[in-house]
């Protein structure tokens, strides 16, 4: 960990429901955590030597759903219906992909979300050794879902009990870490079959992990569970017992209030994917209705296969526009609730209340954004920065992250990954891959 | 205008509604036009002075409504109902502008938008004459639409019939300018009285200018002037002959079959502005109805009160994402579609086919987009460049931007404003205004 630090900016947005907006702020970092946030004047007296940052400091995103190694595959097969894409494009590509393909592609991707201002994020792809290991090496944070799926052309990955044995041979191994969190994650119910969907709810409950699984994200896949068991996905897996541990379901988009209310009993965590959703044409996902049960909800990029980047600042806009547009109501989300979405909503809807605001004690994951462009014109009072933050700037904005008070970006540049060689690398392993 | 000059890149998006996409490009100019575009296996001779660029070269976005100067006033009230924003917050201020408050504001505004790869938009502000200004000394094009609307504290604005003939006479004023074009914006037929639309109708037929309004923005707007008039806004603008010239209609988002048919008979084009739609909750336009017929659409940012920014590939991306979510069909729009919404399509919008696209004849107004980044990675068919540059690029990306072949963009930095200097200024005025 790096020594005791003092850093002072313009203003720090805390990442909080209420968009709490500190001007001329203090955050003294040590041992890796917050010790103080606050206003300058309020600051406790300090002799660590101090970094003055001119714009604004806000928490690292955490974005609670991705396959960030997909990064290898953005944009093929474009315009493709989603069967022939997944037939034609996908499973031939993943069936022939190595452990150092994804290694590779993680580590580029890791570049990117640094540089993107996202600190933490939950991964969900094959060889999560290998992910897991390039989270480490960035010096970011993830949550590592161990995959459980089959498909054509996958049978050297191993049975789906086999996937499981090593998923909880890998979470037993990096116990602890404050890195990376291992669970698992098994695909969806309707790619899963429902025994290995409970046992993976046994071990995830046994172990303490996250359970992490798709959950009606189209509608065809809720007719089809419907029509084979007559209920709908929230419902079938709550009947089958497999909703009793720590659960962040992602997508969640034909969820009805009935669904909602069984998430909401169940304290199920969702990870919202609006561009996701929308550019699959999945549809929009009831964010308001879950936000009003008390529902956990996170925001995510999905892959950069079908997003196509791995820029939560989007998301954050994107889930505000859509909340709005579909309620026909200005005020269905605020520019402060969109933002605490990506950040301390993100990290619960996770059960990680050790990140994603800027508070004494958390991690000190951070990011510094660069106030001096035209985006931030004019502020008449210190909301108005947060308000830009959601509305106006974006990802290009983001000049400095740390994580754990360790500095990964510098001036726009990740300093743990090369990006210029990976992205040689990666180019080369994904046209060996096509 | 510069000497002749050739270009060579990576490869070019024509901006053509096929998606076409010419690896290992020449692009010649001559006169500030495109003198050829084209493999560079299939240029002519040329003794002129040759650029390569890196990257990839895009036709110059045309952004087909906004109210650019109102970067004055960015994110000012946010939270607000309409009403209350208006009445408390925007008309006050609006009251109080100078000219000088005008040009200041949309200097600043050229420069965002010229950094953003935004090489005309359509401006509908007060004090067009400062407008103009601006957008002369910047070097971009605007199509400058004298607005016509009264509210209380701007009597000194003048009468709506003094309000018109000044619009006039500015138009023959610069009638001829390649760079500004004018025409008349009567703000819409529930803030206007139709006879004053009629009037404007006539002068614009009369001098073979634009007439652009806002239509069917709101649901409330709709309903007000069925109540009113027993009649859909579209019909009740047909059946005054208001739509007998050059018509571009902005928003048109709750228009029926019935009124596309409408807006399909009479051509009139529409300007969708898809984030200020979703973000003031006011809906989501007809988009693909709207092409289906044939109707002329480009996309527009609205002004940065209400999107908050001027980054047109905001809009590329919202378009493709609402119109697939709203069908339930990934194949709504495609990324090439989306693409030429914001360029071709949006030139054909305006009237303007001298613009828009990378065309031998057209002027040669193009960016150069940095495709030495993660975002580009992996490029499997040239094609794969558009889908990246709709999908994971951004207007981060864009280097350097031309109109009629001078360089008003290297490097990032838009070399005709001097933006240090205007943010400023522009903060001090906003300030002063508040």
């Amino acid at each position: 960990m790096p020594a005791a630090h003092r850093y002072r900016a313009g203003a720090a947005v805390l990442g909080d429901r209420a968009g709490t907006v500190i001007p001329d702020v203090v955050l003294d970092v040590s041992d890796g955590r917050i010790a103080f946030v606050g206003p300058a004047a309020e600051a406790p007296d300090s002799a660590a030597p101090t970094t003055t940052l001119p714009g604004l400091i806000a928490p690292g995103l955490v974005n609670a759903h991705g396959h960030a190694p997909m990064t290898l595959f953005r944009g093929v097969g474009e315009g493709l219906p989603l069967e022939r894409w997944l037939r034609e494009v996908m499973w031939p590509r993943e069936g022939r992909l190595g452990a150092d393909d994804v290694r590779a592609a993680m580590s580029l991707a890791s570049a990117e979300m640094l540089r993107h201002g996202v600190t933490t994020s939950v991964e969900m792809y094959l060889y999560g050794e290998a992910v897991a290991d390039a989270v480490r090496d960035s010096g970011a944070r993830a949550l590592v879902m161990a995959p459980l799926l089959a498909a054509p052309g996958w049978e050297h990955l191993g049975t789906l009990d086999e996937q499981l044995d090593r998923a909880v041979e890998h979470a037993e191994a990096v116990r602890g870490d404050p890195f990376v969190d291992v669970g698992i994650g098994p695909h969806a119910a309707y790619t899963v079959p429902l025994e290995v969907l409970q046992r993976a709810a046994e071990a995830t409950a046994a172990h303490g992990m996250l359970l992490h699984t798709h959950v009606a994200e189209t509608r065809g896949e809720d007719e089809a569970l419907r029509r084979e068991h007559g209920v709908s996905v929230p419902r079938l897996l709550a009947d089958h017992g497999i909703l009793e541990g720590r659960v962040l379901a992602a997508h969640c988009v034909w969820l009805d209030d009935a669904d909602l209310d069984l998430w909401a009993e169940h304290d199920v965590a969702v990870a919202h994917c609006p561009q996701s959703n929308a550019k699959l044409a999945s549809g929009v996902a009831p964010l308001t209705g879950m936000l009003r049960r008390g529902i956990r909800v996170g925001l995510g990029t999905d892959g950069p296969a079908s997003n196509n980047n791995l820029d939560l600042w989007e998301e954050i806009r994107l889930a505000g526009l859509l909340a709005r547009v579909t309620a026909l109501d200005a005020h269905a989300l605020t520019a402060p609730e969109a933002f605490w979405l990506a950040t301390g909503g993100s990290a619960a809807a996770l059960g990680r209340e050790d990140i994603g605001e800027l508070a004494a004690g958390r991690w000190a994951d951070f990011i510094h954004v660069d106030t001096d462009d035209i985006a931030f014109i004019p502020v008449e009072q210190p909301a108005d920065l947060l308000t830009h933050l959601v509305w106006s700037a974006g990802s290009q904005h983001i000049r400095d992250t740390w994580v754990a008070g360790r500095q990964l970006v510098a001036d726009g540049v990740c300093l743990t990954v090369d990006e210029a060689v990976l992205r040689v690398e990666v180019r080369r392993r994904a046209a060996a891959l096509a």
